[in-house]
């Protein structure tokens, strides 16, 4: 198996809803430093899991959605409670659209699997991973 | 596969028994960075894998026992050397007890896997990852 | 000079006024990971800079004051961008209120200079240091 | 499962050859931060996974093929673009060989699994896993 | 004193001269994870150092100057050894040139430091540091 | 100023006297992650700060003193309460003395400040700043 990771990060604000999450009821935020691990069982026939240049901008293109942003605003997140393990799923269904839709080129049809993790300090961090196949 | 981590730490003194250890079996210390890792399949109603708060608690309780010892003389590890992998399979099971018997709250009782590792420097570290169903 | 640092953290929202940031005017957030560097020339009589213990305890209260709030709301920081380096003098002065008025505990009174570090992410971070004398 | 990891470095020079990468087909470098992770069912009787001083050496023994030097230059790897992910897969090759000779000590022999992780900076890493059994 | 750091990094090629380098007289390479710290007595009207948008630019188009390259081949370097301290010091001219010049905008050419860090590897890295005024 | 930097860890027990110090009272120990700054105001001829391969000969070889010990059973630091910022003192004096004593090679005489951090851990260190003329 082979994997490969590019890291990118970004700012949002949101809020929860339920008693479980005490004071992180209230409107507050996070940065979320993000690796996305491309997994495959073969390298392509340049030596690589995925063209890494478009690894980056496909990471970063995908959190342009939420980059800035009140996600307590989104309908896209509307009655859902936006944590880092739902954020984690949610960054993964976007890069696994990708990568089958060819927007990571050619070998990005070839990846076998997907691993999302988003750290929210330096003590938490949560991921999400699935086959791609 | 979902998986959150929560990271604590500790200091202890500690030798180890056999020739292989070399200078090691001497009395010396370490401190050892600890992630705690849960997993599970689906994510609670919550929107949790595990309340964050909790786990955090239950790492930092769970290492008390070990706090600021010389585990050389904690009947429990009678007889063992206190390795970083010992001590890495030491700690899940305390943990996967907390987690089974309703220590980590009810969503706690959904995992399915849990790793700990601990980093003894910047340049070693171990792990025990294990099934909790 | 002697230096001692800790480390804490804190999530906050919070949006910003101006031109110059672009989309951070929206309201986002961030995940501040932070160290209190306490500095003197000579240590003390227990060979200490500061109670390390006492150190932990007093950055933590001090954070208090923003976690999990949003610093749009607070009376505190009206009319103010509270960027990382506006929030870095920010948690300077109440740190060193506790160094001069005994927070720290006796050897605090004896701190010369003080340097607090926000990491904002993994690839920015701001900090503001001054004498303590 | 228990894994333990050591850590190296190397530095190198080279070139790829492909469209794909860009201004990365010109001659440049790389310091590559290495991890290796030993993998193993149950611990030996001395309550290790692998002996980890031998580890080290046998890490840094591997990686002195390749140190300071310009792998385009280097017959092993003729015709190949040595892409991180490549560069990983060799390195598990020449660790797996010495697992399975002996050259990480008896208990070597019980390794299970083995994992080569490539750091090539902050933000991109790449990694080669597969069972030794 | 008011300090704010952005990151970046750059891949390159190189060899040095002279015996005290041993191996590295050969071709080799490095990445150099890069800080670039900049520095002001008092915060701007809009509550900033510098703007850190701009920053991050300028950051990255200086060393675009040397990114997948050989350094051996570049004139600008011709009979220099590019160790880590010298390229910091390099960069802290380039950056310091913008910084005065405007390139940072009106704040910029209220910094009153700069310095510069390049990190060769988990284990070393150099800096230059030099006032603006 | 350059500044130059090489990483290095050690393991040691030790105890602390004086309630200040509360369970840290008892036989425990840690795993220190060295940092030893070397600082000049101009490049050697060579375009060093020092020989790194020679910095890290020297810092490796100063930590055997303490390495694998139990600090409390050390003439050297009898009476003493070998707080992080102590040993940070202690590496200091031996650097300090390797430096002036040639140790570190003729530009190791042109040094004119270094700097020692000890990390005890992910969210605490200490250090030790002097000239060196």
């Amino acid at each position: 198996m082979y994997r490969l990771t590019v890291r990118d990060r970004v700012m949002i604000a949101h809020s929860f809803n339920g008693e479980i999450f005490g004071p992180a009821q209230g409107l507050h935020g996070a940065t979320y430093v993000i690796d996305a691990e491309f997994q495959r069982e073969h390298l392509d026939e340049d030596g690589l899991i995925v063209d890494i240049g478009l690894a980056h901008q496909v990471l970063g293109a995908a959190i342009q959605a939420i980059a800035f942003k009140n996600l307590d605003e989104m309908p896209e997140f509307d009655g859902d409670n936006t944590t880092t393990e739902y954020l984690a799923h949610w960054l993964w269904g976007r890069l696994a659209e990708q990568a089958r839709g060819g927007g990571l080129g050619p070998s990005g049809r070839g990846l076998t699997g997907l691993c999302i993790t988003l750290r929210e300090s330096d003590v938490a961090w949560a991921s999400y991973e699935a086959s791609l196949v």
